[in-house]
């Protein structure tokens, strides 16, 4: 019954595929060619980082790959295992299960399938706006405490020792206690493989175009230095038979393409699985869309965020039915998949064609890839998260803002990614709910010789003291509704002469019910003081639902198109006849 | 260290009991001999309602008024016991304990003590604004269906059976059930002692008044109506030994003073009541405030709701210790209080002993007395909060606020109290962000012959095609800084002429850190793009704040103070040398 249009909204790749040609191909090829070379090592770290065997890496960046491709909108996102949803998995199966168990496992496709279930689910719906809920600072904090913990769980693999904990203070105490138990080549190719990576991320390019290279080609080489640090370390190995010396291998890793299995319905892990499920699904969203948003406008295309919850979903339901774990799209991955060209989603799909080829034919190669060479590509990869300026900045500008950042921060170091990401969410909508129900408003008077009224305390302007002008600069919701009643009882209790209250709406783009309610209260208080209400400059939309209740005809008073009109009206009814109008030109007041 | 006037803020007494003189003192033990014949049998039907023993409600009455002499800044509200934290305790002891333990007591008494700390310190850090979160239409559908609720809980009592269930299909099913076990005399009782009730509470006034009474007395001497039921029925239960006919009576109510006893710190018992005890606590305080605010606004008196956390944490502290279950300021009771002419706190501190001196002296008389007629005062009491007509009102006037009325009116019939509330608040949040992440914006163009500008889409305005003004109606923050980006983003995707964007920040009160993110990355694309941002009328508060920032400095355009300066010179740049004036003239544009 859909029209084609209609469809092309959920299956995006009728729309590229349509003028897929030549050219665009051997674009996408290429960018494939290279974001492959970049992805394996990645992949097999992050796996690393998640728990998991690091072939579990590689099957998560094949089929999520490709469904992607068709339900994806952004052309050059590039899915897989990243590294904030891989500390998130750890957290919530190890939890769950003890690592390296078939248990551990199984709620890492769990977690996937209900990740993949959800996002799907919230796509249909349209529910989008639900990552809002997410502020800039929240999501900041998050990402530079995740980098944090992510590098000090990885120090344990370059010193070559065994130790744990899911928060900042349980890593810090159990590597403290098991330091004594290091491996001094562990160590030493670790250490080397870190310095080495972080010199090429800085200084690789520079060094690179002075060998003669051409700008593209030295930045492409230099983003596959985590694959010289993983050559480089194997020779190592090899060379001087570090394997039966105390350094922890990759190993054996499973040939083959993945196992297509049908994920295990358990609904007691389901249940204990659902909320980190659900908070992996949001962050994993999050950084999605920023990045799809951010390379797509650089070249003017737009993405649809519902859209992107539907492709990211069947990314996750593919990873889990292939025996991988929750991905999404990345960040630095993305990026090279952009510079290296990529036009469309098929460059992704060809991805996927050549991580699967990788390991069919690749993995025995990497038996003696030492972990500490992973663990350096993750460290150094996730200490480029770490944003030290944002707290100064947060400070400078925002208090509310700086808060959230902080208690972000905090609390996930301290109890980890899953309260940390729910902390930073309630605080920021504890301080939005706080602002919201203290809204701006002001007491105005009329500018001299003009129809301007303006804020009593910031210019000099004329009232009458049996007329009270108040300008609501807020919506009128149920968060505020309580505060009107008290702000506008308040001044009336402070000025006995008064005998009108105009409430000046022009910044009123809604009244919801609870708002209607605020107003019948105050109609009906000032109305048992004697006191007449007055609304000038009510928005159309908000009048037209007005008229469809009571509060109208009740009003003790009137409604007036503008406020100079009510003001000029109501200033003349002060109990007396109206002075001439000499009495304000003598006084300088008109 | 603190000035009196502070000391005051937090000790009200100290500010009332300074003025405190004979003619004042004589008008509060009026209302406080009226009160306590009111409370009388109300305190123990509420007890009934809670599933406690019938004294219980009597102690809640006594030092918990006292307290709230205190600490409350209400001149009138009358504490103790009310129908719907009668339910919600009900619904909470009942889940960790059967009626009729010590345990059921003890939860009911530890419910007390958690709610009195929660509000005690809401009320120290002045989180009075936390109830907000619950609008109009979710207390509004909160009250009917616990009207419902209770009503259909006490009919067991009217026809003399036993049922339970805590949500309404659980009710019904359990009275259905049990319907064969009725007992007639019960039955004659209940119905009696309700249609008296109802005729009192509608005809019985103006039958006074025929009778000869002056209006002030008979409406007093109606409200009495649950008094006079009491005594008819106790002496027909005397007349024809209904005792000793299945009639099930209070009997015999322990006679003293409350006992003042520790309550227990069980942690396990706190762990489960702690969110129970929340709810309680913010339905308790809403309820409050709403009757004080409505009382107080009448005498023209003001209150202060941080204030009255701390004075009903204080009552509800007083109240276990001293073998009460949580109580809160009620509708009925502190408009009776108010009409019998109270003027200050020391009515409800000589209502307490009004009510201490009842437990010690006229409990025995209460022995004869059907729990049916208990039930009855339940029932004609809470049929008055059920409300038929707000469900039509809300939908006429607002679609979202109809949706959390219903829902929370839903959820609380069909799954109790507890969840009724949380729903009621999560429908009414989503709701709220959902709005808030699509705020109202509007392209403008400037209105013929005037400076001003208007949306293009009502009115016919001018606008040039490489300069596109946007009117942003909204605080730009984190719940709508994603769809900032998004309208005017897809806004240019439209417009390929496009040279300028100016957005006119007339209505927006606030930028927060991810509203400046926003613009930040909108400034970067739309440079990306060879197209300059330009900003208009900047609130003078916003402006500070960007000016702390190096947005300022990295901004493709400039801040204008005025949206026609800013159109005005724009609408000359547009590559070419500008047209004459007759050019405009022509075509009727100026």
């Amino acid at each position: 019954m859909s029209s084609p249009a209609n469809l092309a909204r959920y299956l995006p790749i009728l729309e590229w595929g349509r003028s897929y040609n030549r050219s665009i191909l051997t674009n996408d090829l290429m960018a494939a060619v290279i974001v492959t070379i970049m992805l394996i090592p990645q992949s097999l770290a992050y796996a690393l980082l998640a728990g998991l065997p690091p072939v579990v890496g590689l099957y998560a960046s094949i089929l999520p790959l490709m469904l992607y491709a068709v339900f994806g909108t952004s052309r050059t996102l590039a899915v897989g295992p990243v590294a904030v949803i891989s500390l998130m998995t750890a957290s919530a199966a190890g939890a769950v299960a003890a690592q390296g168990s078939a248990e551990y496992l199984e709620a890492a496709i769990t977690l996937a399938m209900l990740s993949g279930v959800m996002l799907a689910v919230l796509g249909f719906l349209r529910a989008g706006f639900l990552a809002n809920l997410l502020s800039h600072p929240v999501i900041s904090g998050f990402i530079t405490a995740s980098g944090i913990l992510i590098a000090t769980s990885q120090l344990k693999h370059i010193l070559g020792i065994s130790a744990g904990g899911d928060n900042w203070p349980a890593m810090l105490g159990s590597l403290a206690s098991t330091i004594s138990d290091s491996n001094g080549w562990t160590l030493t190719i670790g250490v080397s493989a870190t310095l080495f990576l972080f010199w090429v991320r800085k200084d690789g390019k520079p060094a690179l175009l002075k060998l003669g290279l051409k700008p593209r080609a030295a930045d492409m080489t230099a983003k596959a230095g985590p694959v010289a640090a993983v050559v480089l370390t194997i020779l190592t190995v090899l060379a001087l038979d570090l394997g039966n010396k105390g350094v922890k291998l990759v190993g054996a890793i499973p040939q083959g393409l993945p196992p297509f299995a049908l994920p295990s319905a358990d609904l007691s892990l389901i249940e204990q699985l659902w909320v980190p499920a659900l908070l992996i699904s949001i962050i994993g969203f999050v950084e999605s869309v920023s990045v799809a948003q951010t390379l797509a406008a650089k070249r003017r295309q737009r993405i649809s965020p519902d859209q992107e919850l539907v492709g990211l979903g069947a990314a996750n339901i593919a990873s889990a039915f292939s025996g991988g774990y929750p991905v999404t799209g990345g960040f630095a991955r993305s990026a090279v998949n952009f510079d290296a060209g990529a036009e469309t989603p098929a460059a992704g799909a060809f991805t996927a064609v050549g991580i699967a080829l990788a390991t069919l034919f690749l993995t025995p190669l990497l038996f003696s890839l030492p972990i500490a060479t992973l663990a350096a590509t993750i460290i150094v990869a996730v200490l480029s998260l770490v944003d030290l300026k944002t707290p100064g900045q947060l400070w400078r500008y925002s208090k509310a803002d700086f808060a959230a950042h902080i208690a972000t921060i905090g609390i996930t170091l301290l109890a980890g990614v899953e309260l940390g990401v729910i902390a930073g969410v309630a605080v920021g909508l504890l301080l939005y709910l706080w602002r919201a129900s203290r809204p701006h408003a002001a007491i105005v008077g009329r500018v001299p010789e003009t129809e301007h009224f303006r804020n009593v305390e910031r210019h000099k302007v004329f009232t009458v003291p049996h007329v009270l002008s108040i300008r609501i600069d807020e919506a009128l919701t149920y968060l505020n509704a309580r505060w009107l009643e008290e702000y506008v009882l308040e001044r009336v209790a402070e000025r006995p002469e008064l005998r009108h209250v105009i409430l000046m709406c022009s910044a009123v783009n809604e009244i919801d019910a609870s708002g209607l309610e605020s107003l019948e209260a105050i109609n009906h208080r000032l109305g048992d003081g004697g006191l007449g209400l007055h609304l000038s400059e009510v928005k159309g939309p908000v009048m037209d639902r007005l008229k469809r209740t009571h509060f109208l005809d009740e009003l003790n008073g009137k409604v007036f198109l503008s406020q100079n009109r009510a003001f000029s009206e109501l200033s003349r009814d002060n109990g007396e006849p109206p002075p001439p109008v000499d009495h304000y030109l003598a006084r300088g007041m008109i």
